[in-house]
């Protein structure tokens, strides 16, 4: 490919030199792997992502899907890519053998997801397969499995995630869509959703919605909601068959009715549909689980799809940082500042100006620092996953206290990074003649993917820092206090494992400001600048990121002495480390006096305020 | 009009209580007006707005222009909306009576750009024109104005200003369109521009273009560039009419060909074109004013140009933001976080939720401020034009200080604004089913137009710090310190005056750090972190805007004792003054730890950093 849209060097640098992915195989689960099969996986979705995806980054965009008598079209790739992923055994890279994957730890499977979303992330449908289909492995019979599974990772039958409704957006316990019990153990639903990515679309044979819905008579609130399969179109072997002749086996419509195509910003090429279930009566639901355990199944998901959102986001901003690199070595524009002669001297490429490289670095360090954090915290999911005892709980607590991080920094960082892109290219960057103006529509809708911002933000405020008596954020502190003591080693690092040190202080300074409003139970202003915390957070996370890859790069810069580009690539890493402490770190005093400050504001007093 | 997209209360507040527009009205310049000319003024933009613009937001952002065939065609509304502005007076606002023009101050006519961008910014055509027709009645003959002026107001002609070239952006030094005189005292002119903002199109009969071009043997650089009137069809009393049918008199085509038509994120309904002139050595330019004058009369017009760019941003996030607050006052979401019965309350409104809040007030007090700083530097620009003396030379130093915040705060803090509006919307405001996307991909060109904000920032660190031995901050820091004084009155404005005199002597500090670089002739060094310093300045700017608005709803509220919405109105910028100062003004301690921060990072060395 011509285009470059993520680095190669830099995901083998974090999976193999910093977060040392092998390791994994020593567990039982992951011992059929090693480094070479890790990455023949990630060459494949590489060879996929570059013939199949990225030339159609535009195309996907400017032919959106349109919805016509009943009936959602999409780009005529679509099918291609759904086939090649399923032949490559891709949309199930992560599941066990004995549900048809390639037992790969998430690591990889999000790494593979990061390099599709960066070549086109309007083709964002299998990993929405992915995340169905593991729902009904992880909670459902082996008979629904047996039903399902395999046609979705063969990629001829899409997934999606039915959640979201009218009235209830952020509001999950609100779902009102109804699921009546028949006699032969399914459910006949009825309801309405909305937002539902890849909700339907002719790449795939049928449709197979993982939705939320309440039992008749079910508890009210989050404990009376349950999970169902719902299909588009489902088996019925005495009905007569209804559903298209390219259909194998006998299937009727299951009466989910596409009632609307979303038409939006970005991410054009997946429509977010709106669907109607139960018209006519008969809209079928196999109960996947327990009833009444909906939203804890979902919930048990929810890291693997946020980090799924966090690889979106921080791959989209990759894929605009590299054009603007690229733009910025090659195009002349004016005299560099200290240049005498400006008359006579030719212009010089703009990446010599300092605002440019400026621009330049905070995309490298907010991309490369998303990545490190990702990566970091699918391992700790491959840990939690597959270790016991004391090892798994850790890993799931640090996983459990990252995770608002790993999918709101790429996502609202990603934006702000995607936005320099676009100014690195000056006007030409608002033009459709380069990809950033679409990365930058694209990306937007990541920090309202999968619980928004400041949802993560109460997450990680009210929740994640207090559970099981703080234990969360202690074990982190205390992962950060080894990359603090590794990198104290080196002169040179030292300074800045001093600064995250007193970065760490700080944070827990604000925390211990905050708490006595919990204490009272006021959770309404423990909470009022809870998106500032997550900010603050964030920033102190993404730095001790970057000083583990510096420590590392360090360490490698120290026993290998390389030369020429791999000399450049790790004094590179060093030097951005050094760029995000100088740059980025310093937004946290602004953050510590705000939410220190006794001042409320945003709180609705008895006098409404005049907004 | 349904929708509110701006709010006219605030306007009034602003324009007569706050800096009291009939002031100017002593000036025998625009003594012909008082209170009631000036709002009979906004209440004709308001209605052509209501009426012309505003209802066709998404049909112009839906129908790009097209190019076939050599011509452009764009939405059928821009003609009537071009012939309304032309009979209401309004693209001759600010015009003097000799002109055509109604001799309005540019805070008024500023204010009519306001209205129009809030409704409807696809539709940036007129600004364009009374822009373009200043530099001919400024810098022109009395027939070139003769010539083209009256047409133009009448919005029969549009205006361009064509600058920019391939090889020359933002460095509009070397542009090299060539014009060769010809001896009836004409030039000829070659050479193509690019992002030619309604650089042609089916709306207006004759395309008139202010050019930068060089004329043959002149000096290289900035010293040798003149500007030109270049119209699209030239008056050739001799020679036979090749103009479409529709154009009065013996016009013949002047060889302005647009080559193509930029495809754009947003701003959709007005085409930005690349023309090519001179194909067939056919394309006559008329010289305006002095050979080798050309940017110098351009930077005259500069500070007119830059309030438009500051205006068009803040009335897009104002329009997005009226859009996110009703939204956020009808939607039901989730319960109150101290709510105890989660399970049997209804849903409140979302605007009810600290964090919703928080992003309103944030961009309440973004766009509410941009506004107040945009008339402000509107008020400045009629006084240095129609005072005289030291009156008139202290409003031109301050005007020119304010410029760059004036221009950039509003376009850079806009689109956070907008982002925080799309937010407020959750995935409803990524769909078309709002505005609030289109505005976010409006605004995003503003950080670019007429000068990016690294442009900007280096302006103002590199020039309006320094000019005249720095008097110009002085001037500005005084008029700060006038707003203190009389803010430290009231006790509860005190804390508040008492914060912006620290941030005051914040900056002073950070310049105090800085000068060395400068006075040692480092310029790359003094200047590398410019846009930093011009983020942290305008921060104290609109600081010190807030504390002068809530400085007068203080006094207002003890002399006049309002009621009801008055009294909210009042009471709500004295709380959006405060939330400034909680949550913005803290920003200012990072930027500073940066600024002082003696690591340079940004500034290429020998060996080059693997970017």
């Amino acid at each position: 490919m011509a285009t470059t849209y993520f680095s190669k060097r830099n995901l083998q640098f974090l999976l193999h030199e910093v977060f040392k992915a092998e390791e994994l195989t020593k567990y039982d689960y992951f011992s059929a792997h090693d480094r070479d099969t890790f990455n023949l996986v990630l060459d494949s979705a590489t060879y996929i992502a570059d013939t199949l995806m990225h030339p159609y980054l535009k195309e996907v965009d400017k032919n959106q899907p349109e919805l016509k008598n009943g009936q959602v079209t999409v780009h005529p790739k679509i099918k291609e890519y759904l086939k090649a992923m399923g032949d490559a055994g891709l949309i199930g890279a992560g599941f066990s053998f004995d549900h048809g994957g390639q037992q790969l730890p998430e690591m990889i499977s999000s790494c593979v997801g990061f390099i599709l979303m960066a070549a086109n992330n309007g083709m964002m449908y299998t990993g929405l397969t992915s995340g169905a289909a593991h729902l009904i492995t992880s909670f459902g019979t082996p008979e629904l499995s047996e039903a399902f599974v395999p046609n979705m990772l063969a990629g001829t039958w899409q997934g999606t995630m039915a959640l979201t409704e009218p009235q209830a957006g952020s509001s999950l316990s609100d779902v009102t869509t109804s699921a009546t019990p028949q006699p032969d153990g399914t459910y006949k639903i009825k309801g309405q959703k909305v937002f539902i990515s890849a909700g339907d679309h002719d790449a795939a044979e049928n449709i197979i919605h993982l939705m939320l819905a309440r039992i008749d008579g079910a508890p009210k609130g989050t404990k009376g909601i349950s999970l169902f399969v719902v299909p588009k179109y489902r088996k019925d072997e005495q009905g007569e068959s209804t559903a298209p002749a390219d259909r194998p086996g006998n299937f009727v419509d299951n009466d989910v009715v596409s009632t609307g195509v979303y038409h939006k910003m970005g991410q054009k090429g997946v429509p977010a549909m709106h669907l109607t279930m139960g018209s006519n009566d008969n809209t079928v639901g196999y109960i996947v689980g327990q009833p009444h355990q909906g939203l804890p199944y979902m919930f048990q998901m929810m890291n693997e799809a946020r980090i799924g959102v966090g690889m979106t986001a921080a791959a989209i901003a990759t894929a605009a940082y590299y054009a603007a690199l690229q733009y910025a070595k090659e195009r002349p524009q004016s005299r560099r500042l200290n240049e005498k002669n400006h008359l006579y001297a030719p212009q010089t490429s703009i990446i010599n100006h300092p605002d440019v490289r400026r621009m330049l670095l905070f995309q490298k360090s907010v991309t490369e620092g998303s990545l490190s954090l990702l990566i970091e915290a699918a391992r700790l999911y491959d840990i939690s996953e597959v270790a016991e005892g004391e090892e798994k709980e850790n890993a799931f607590l640090l996983l459990d206290i990252l995770m608002p991080v790993a999918k709101s920094y790429p996502s609202e960082m990603g934006v702000q990074s995607v936005s320099q892109s676009v100014q690195t290219f000056g006007g030409y960057g608002y033009t459709e003649d380069f990809p950033v103006e679409q990365l930058y529509r694209d990306i937007r809708i990541t920090p309202i993917y999968e619980g928004t911002t400041g949802i993560q933000a109460q997450d990680l405020l009210g929740r994640k820092m207090t559970m099981k008596g703080g234990k969360a954020p202690q074990l982190l502190f205390s992962e950060m206090s080894k990359t603090i003591a590794e990198a104290s080693t080196h002169d040179d690092l030292k300074p800045y494992a001093d600064k995250l040190a007193a970065e760490l202080k700080r944070t827990q300074d604000v925390v211990m400001s905050l708490m006595p409003h919990a204490q009272k139970g006021d959770i309404e202003r423990y909470l009022s600048d809870a998106t500032l915390f997550l900010e603050l957070f964030s920033i102190v996370v993404i730095a001790w990121q970057w000083l583990k890859q510096a420590t590392v790069a360090k360490q490698i810069l120290i026993t290998q002495n390389p030369q020429g580009d791999d000399l450049a690539f790790y004094e590179g890493k060093i030097h951005t480390m050094k760029f995000y402490f100088h740059y980025e770190v310093p937004k946290t005093l602004g953050l510590a006096v705000r939410l220190k400050d006794p001042e409320v504001l945003t709180i609705v007093s008895e006098k409404e305020l005049a907004l």
